[in-house]
């Protein structure tokens, strides 16, 4: 069975770290775009399906409630049920620790560590996050700084910025919120981002690095490092272990497999070209999925006992919310969550990891720089 | 089933890109080290281990046969046979490719590429090395340009002749000959070749780019590259396979599981830390073995119809033969050739490709510095 195909949705998400990394809004018709104000996504323009599984084909059923009722076979056993991840608290407690880092720094060295943003154009979406992110930075005490910038800027005037900031010593990470203007050449600009303060960790110089043996990152992309950290502060075990990426885009499922790899899983990556993914995840240990299709993963694909991280976060519609739609992951939670040891939930497991991880960044560059341990 | 433990070899490599990249010697005790004088490899003195397999540990019983007699348990049909995947004949038709090529380069626009090789030290199988590449360069009209330095030459030395290639216009790749005296830091040294000039692909912002979707590097590692041009030549479907690369070395198994990634294929990657290396490699279409390990994969590790790419060139002691030795690959080629639909033999298979690859990517280099197609 090939990944299904959903071509009703289109996939949004904040590529720059924002606090979730894969959330999606659904196209309801091909005309009507759904909005969500103050919500969690934004649609990147650029390239709007290099996130999650590659050119995925988008199936035209949605599926907004799974059950045991389905059709899918599921080894369930209704009594059994998953350590739940809890990944707000993870974060709050990453959130704190970083808290209590920069203050020492700051004691010791007086040293404050410094994030800018660049955001170009006034989408609401982008103003959201770089608005989360400044009182995230807020909240530990890390410095933030923002340049806004009219939507027909030249793109020298975005390349300008970053050069300043590059050269800012106060600055110990840059972040361009994406999308850019069409104008603009999003590879030229993300490249302009010295490596030193690339805390997106998209850099290909990071990537290659995360790839090979016995080479360091910089600094490792936010969304797959909190899912490691989440295994990690679960005490579950990586090393030796099965380990199914379910998508491979570039901001999550292969750096993610990367990681999983670098701790001695043995690793393999399901994507939209292959063929019997339920089989293949049916073999895992640990399962990451960061493919953006609600529900998409079965009971029926979770071998019993496995950790589940469900990096998707996919609105779907439901009339009984007061929102009109609610938030479900790429794990049908209801079936896997009776097979699995342990499974992240959505939302509340993998989301908030992201900007913690971005802090936890900014936090490492400051004291790389500085020589401070 | 771990990998097998194999305490009693080591590692020998020639890691810049020779006639063979994952070739091995054995210590048939610890203390006596067997010596095949103008043979196929050189230890890698500087991480022996970073090659096939991470942290290998080896077994201490070598296979030096393998037959259907063995207690594995294979599933063959006698009757069956393997195509046989000619690496000699298709590295010969791509050394013929490229020197018409260049012909046609140089008839055109009067450019020649040039590739330099620096070697360090008085190493006899590095010298062999080099030799052999200057060979192939003769035949296929690519000029060679050659440093050798002193054992004890400073690391300033080394890096001062990378530099003036660098800026050389005439040289269009450059190759540090492994291993470097134990004085140098090889990572500064390769590192300082210019990304351009790169011809062995090994760069982390080119391994960065080959991961990344929408990225291209600007060269692709010779021996993957190599084993991948293969099954293109023998037309073997790639998107959509099963594929397992056994062995996650930075300089084959890794850039191969992501070269076949990149053509859809479903990939996993079986490493010395895998639990069950023959079950996972029985699922493969495609299994690409860069290990070291010699007649390590058995008839039963194969799924019949598989196709197979052995990357290890393994010496075994062999008192019949005139050297005292032979060459036998990863894959216990006399079960897996009755069950696998086409399989590379050693030697002849893999081997005579890397060079070529070689050559191709200082064409390559060369055609894109001077923009001609």
């Amino acid at each position: 069975m090939a990944l299904m195909d959903m071509a009703s949705t289109m996939i949004f998400t904040d590529c720059s770290s924002s606090s979730s990394s894969t959330a999606r809004l659904l196209h309801f018709t091909s005309t009507k775009v759904q909005k969500f104000p103050n919500t969690i996504s934004r649609f990147r323009r650029s390239n709007p399906l290099q996130i999650g599984i590659s050119n995925p084909k988008f199936s035209r059923t949605i599926i907004t409630h799974c059950s045991s009722s389905s059709t899918s076979a599921i080894q369930t056993n209704n009594e059994a049920s998953a350590t739940v991840i809890d990944g707000k608290r993870v974060a709050k407690d990453i959130r704190e620790e970083v808290a209590v880092e920069i203050s020492r720094m700051k004691d010791e060295i007086g040293i404050v560590p410094g994030l800018a943003v660049i955001l170009v154009g006034d989408r609401k979406d982008s103003a959201t996050y770089v608005r989360n992110k400044k009182k995230a930075c807020d909240s530990v005490g890390i410095n933030s700084y923002e340049v806004r910038l009219a939507e027909d800027s030249p793109e020298e005037e975005v390349l300008k910025h970053i050069s300043k900031f590059n050269d800012d010593p106060s600055v110990h990470g840059i972040l361009v919120q994406l999308p850019l203007p069409s104008h603009m050449n999003e590879q030229n600009i993300l490249n302009a981002v010295c490596i030193e303060k690339d805390v997106d960790g998209f850099h290909p110089l990071n990537i290659g690095r995360l790839a090979m043996r016995g080479r360091e990152p910089l600094f490792v992309p936010c969304t797959p490092k909190g899912c490691i950290e989440l295994l990690h502060r679960y005490d579950i075990p990586i090393k030796g272990k099965r380990a199914v990426v379910i998508g491979r885009s570039n901001i999550v499922g292969m750096p993610a497999a990367l990681l999983l790899q670098r701790e001695d899983a043995t690793v393999s990556i399901v994507h939209s070209r292959t063929k019997n993914p339920e089989e293949i995840t049916r073999q895992a240990d640990i399962i990451i999925s960061a493919v953006g299709q609600p529900n998409m993963v079965r009971g029926s694909w979770v071998k019993p006992g496995a950790v589940i991280i469900d990096v998707g976060i996919n609105p779907v519609e439901d009339p009984e919310s007061p929102r009109g739609y609610r938030l479900v992951g790429d794990i049908c939670y209801e079936e896997a969550s009776k097979v699995a040891s342990a499974i992240t939930p959505v939302p509340g497991g993998v989301g908030p990891m992201t900007i913690a991880m971005l802090l936890s960044n900014t936090l490492l560059s400051a004291k790389r720089v500085h020589n401070f341990r």
